[in-house]
């Protein structure tokens, strides 16, 4: 006998189906649509996975001090951190900041190991850090994969799209920040609809705008419209993404939107952005010390502006291709700096922010699955705390695709299950039911399947596993296409959160207020 | 800044492009098909991943050796095997042998942690136990997915072609069993020409014939014309598949060819055929604790055969859909059973077999992508020693696609890879390269990247990273076309390995003398 099924298994496959209501139970299921219940932030039960040993972490430590202190990190056009290093007693010449060994280490001391964004649903809080993963949905694309199978330019139609979708999508925890990247609305202005549609059409935590100062101010100004002003400055209701100019530079911008939100208790992302090769050194252990290099450097500086204010270790890893310069996804190198990125994270006490579902490919296509699956295993299993890019990420993050964020929201789901674990309680055992059935039966229709049969075993909203034939007669559909008609319905079935009307109305008329202060800008 | 490309790094990007000899060298590299050179089996640098702890593996094997004492496991039709249990001490009754607790423990502490099978090339020769790897393709189906789109019955033409496939994959190392099943062959023949093949077309490691004990004889016969009669006897040069008619029970077809491989010192894998909730319970640890006792039972006899003959503990693990009844793969269920499984057999001091790159999909789209992923992150994570299936499975295991093939290969070469860890090393720090380039720089045409640049990062032979723009000019190619175009490259490049002719002319002498003794048989 080989590892298929046999005419036996296949009856026994039947036997299943009746007891469960059969196909068309499946079908109507399936066709209405609904994304199934909302799921809280994922609480890990599963071990860590650690690639370095304490010998390696304690070398890639004692190598970033070493590059902290000889070689320095750049602060480019900010002269208040350059004045904050200074009296903290790093060496400062000119806008190269050398660090005594530890200094950063000893700063981060007041930073939070864990910390709840709240979000305008108290059901939708989640916790950054510890033994929490927050997924979050693609950030950034300037582009969109649309449903119709064309690339192009992102609107603000599309980003309000996603944000439905990761409002409906039971296994994303959060809104995110830029889903795509709405062209159609002014540079200038753009932050403001963009924070309106997280806020109007989901009711998850957020992220602020990074791309200017005053448009991190502008995101406290209407954090503190839904929030009040006193439990902003308490607490955190923003999540926001700053980017190192890596190598071993941060400039005016990430700077002064960083400097805004550390300053109002709001929580940064420190994230050297790399792919390595081009911005780091092409190994593994020598992208490791920069990194860790960078975040120790960038994240320092958020307890100089407020002690205590919350900051994730960030990492973005990546590689370029050799052969062509391109950047590549999915294959081992990243994965490594992302399970040791985690373990640095760790030590320094930080939640850690890295992965997702990250691609090369243009199409939500096999390379696109393989590559997505193979960053989102070593995510998970990293013990990552905050996961940008989980779902919808195409092209090295150039498109949002539709496809592929409905694909992805359902892998997010079985991270999810998976995280869990082994269930070890009596009924996880089932020594009943193995006894209730012995040798030469089926567990199909025996006491403990039925009782456990719903939740047993998670269920795909995208994959078919039915038999060819079935298939066939449905029309060979690919992964694709299904995911296509699943984010359609999705979408057609999409209903608001309930917003105060009140609440509503003030956004408008900051968002108005603003909009008409300062006239368009498309650079 | 967002995590995209902005024209600064796609400049980056440009310069590498130039630094390695540009897009013509790797179109030229791409188009000569090669499939590179030649891989050994892994030798796993990287810590395992365990999802149980001290207390679960314990509860596991405690109410395993109760399924074993108090329910027992069913032998059918072998009074020898149920002879040789009653005198090591078991209470057999009827066809049901209940198992004293510690006693297939005991037994099992002959087997070896670890073997060589021996190839007829022995560069080719694999380590399986401990901390090796070895991968070997698909095994089973009766159905192909050919490189013109069609889902056909196997023939013998296909075979071949798997083998050779297999062959010229460097990162497959093992020329594996039933790559698909030639049904154009008369079933009572068609073991010959598969051993044949494996023989002829490849120079990798094989199994052998599992379908009758007659055909493990002629197996062996074979094998002994290639190796030698000595050899034969006292090394390994077959492993084969024998799976258990899960829930508790071996039959007959199963146990003949087991105890022919067993006395002429060749290795069994001994699986529990799992497709939980129709041949285990629905939960994880229900699972494992019917798989633990399946394979204590089943490689016990091994042991009673000829004490120190190689067995492995096998593992198949999947789920039903338990709306449709259908057999589920990527899911987390079957993921944790493979971690936990392996904890087991390495308790148990047996060399590992799970997994693969299983999927249910029907064709090479992201849904068997991100399924095969899920299996084959838990297959290397989990420390799996002998890996069936790595590449070219779909539906299930009904079909062997060939695009599949050549897509799981690229990732086997990947999971190659990050299996080697973390370099450690001067040059794996980097430190010198990270001060030569300093704060603001790049890394592309540094000396480090110099040195290193051929070797750092995995170089995929499917995925597509160029722009869009070149990809859109190329014909907006999927993974699934680009593995189609390479597949026909390597197979009309295909060259057969050395063959003794003495050899080969025993080979087909026995093979002619073996089938004309006996009329063709269908069923």
């Amino acid at each position: 006998m080989s590892d298929n099924l046999t005419a036996e298994q296949e009856t026994g496959g039947r036997r299943g189906r009746g007891a469960s209501g059969g196909a068309a139970a499946r079908r109507a299921a399936r066709s209405g649509g609904g994304p199934g219940t909302q799921l809280t932030y994922i609480k890990r039960k599963i071990p860590l996975y650690e690639v370095l040993g304490e010998e390696g972490i304690s070398l890639i430590e004692h190598n970033a001090d070493t590059v902290l202190e000889e070689i320095g990190i750049d602060f480019r056009d900010d002269a208040e951190a350059l004045e904050l290093f200074r009296q903290a007693g790093a060496d400062v010449k000119g806008e190269r900041v050398h660090f005594p060994r530890g200094l950063p280490r000893s700063l981060l001391k007041t930073a939070p190991k864990t910390y709840t964004q709240h979000a305008r649903n108290p059901a939708r809080n989640v916790e950054i850090g510890d033994k929490a993963t927050v997924f979050a949905p693609v950030y950034g694309p300037p582009f969109v994969r649309d449903l119709d199978g064309n690339r192009r330019y992102a609107t603000i139609e599309d980003f309000r799209n996603f944000v439905k979708l990761s409002y409906m999508a039971p296994s994303i925890h959060h809104s995110g920040g830029t889903v795509c990247e709405p062209v159609d609305v002014p540079v200038n202005k753009r932050h403001l609809d963009m924070i309106y549609s997280h806020i109007k059409y989901s009711d998850k935590p957020f992220m602020g705008s990074v791309t200017a100062p005053e448009r991190a101010e502008d995101t406290v100004a209407i954090a503190k419209i839904v929030f009040g002003d006193d439990f902003v400055e308490n607490n955190t209701v923003l999540t926001s993404l700053i980017n190192a100019n890596s190598p071993m530079v941060f400039d005016e911008t990430m700077l002064g939107a960083l400097k805004v939100y550390a300053r109002h208790n709001q929580a940064c992302i420190v994230t050297p952005f790399i792919l390595a090769g081009a911005m780091s050194p092409v190994t593994v252990a020598g992208t490791l010390t920069q990194v860790l290099a960078e975040v120790l450097a960038g994240a320092s500086l958020t307890q100089l502006i407020r002690p205590g204010a919350p900051v994730l270790f960030g990492t973005f890893a990546s590689s370029i291709s050799m052969q062509s310069g391109a950047p590549t996804f999915g294959t081992p190198e990243p994965s490594l700096v992302s399970y040791g990125a985690a373990q640095l994270a760790r030590r320094l006490g930080l939640p850690f922010r890295t992965g997702g579902s990250l691609c090369a490919s243009k199409i939500a296509d096999a390379q696109a699955a393989y590559e997505s699956a193979n960053t989102l295993n070593s995510t998970l299993l990293a013990g990552t705390n905050f996961v940008l890019h989980a779902a919808g990420w195409l092209e090295g993050g150039l498109s949002s695709g539709y496809e592929k964020f409905m694909m992805d929201v359902d892998q997010l789901g079985m991270a999810q299950k998976m995280a869990e674990g082994v269930d070890l309680s009596e009924n996880g055992q089932a020594m009943d039911a193995i006894r209730q059935v012995g040798p030469g039966s089926h567990y199909l229709g025996c006491d403990h399947t039925q009782a456990n049969f719903q939740t047993a075993f998670y269920r795909s909203s995208i994959a078919d596993n039915n038999s060819y034939e079935q298939w066939l007669a449905e029309g060979e559909k690919s992964a694709a296409q299904r995911a296509n008609e699943l984010c359609r319905r999705w979408l057609e079935s999409y209903e608001a959160p309930h917003l105060d009307p009140a609440i509503d109305e003030a956004l408008v008329d900051f968002i108005t207020q603003k909009k008409n202060s300062m006239p368009d800008a498309f650079t």
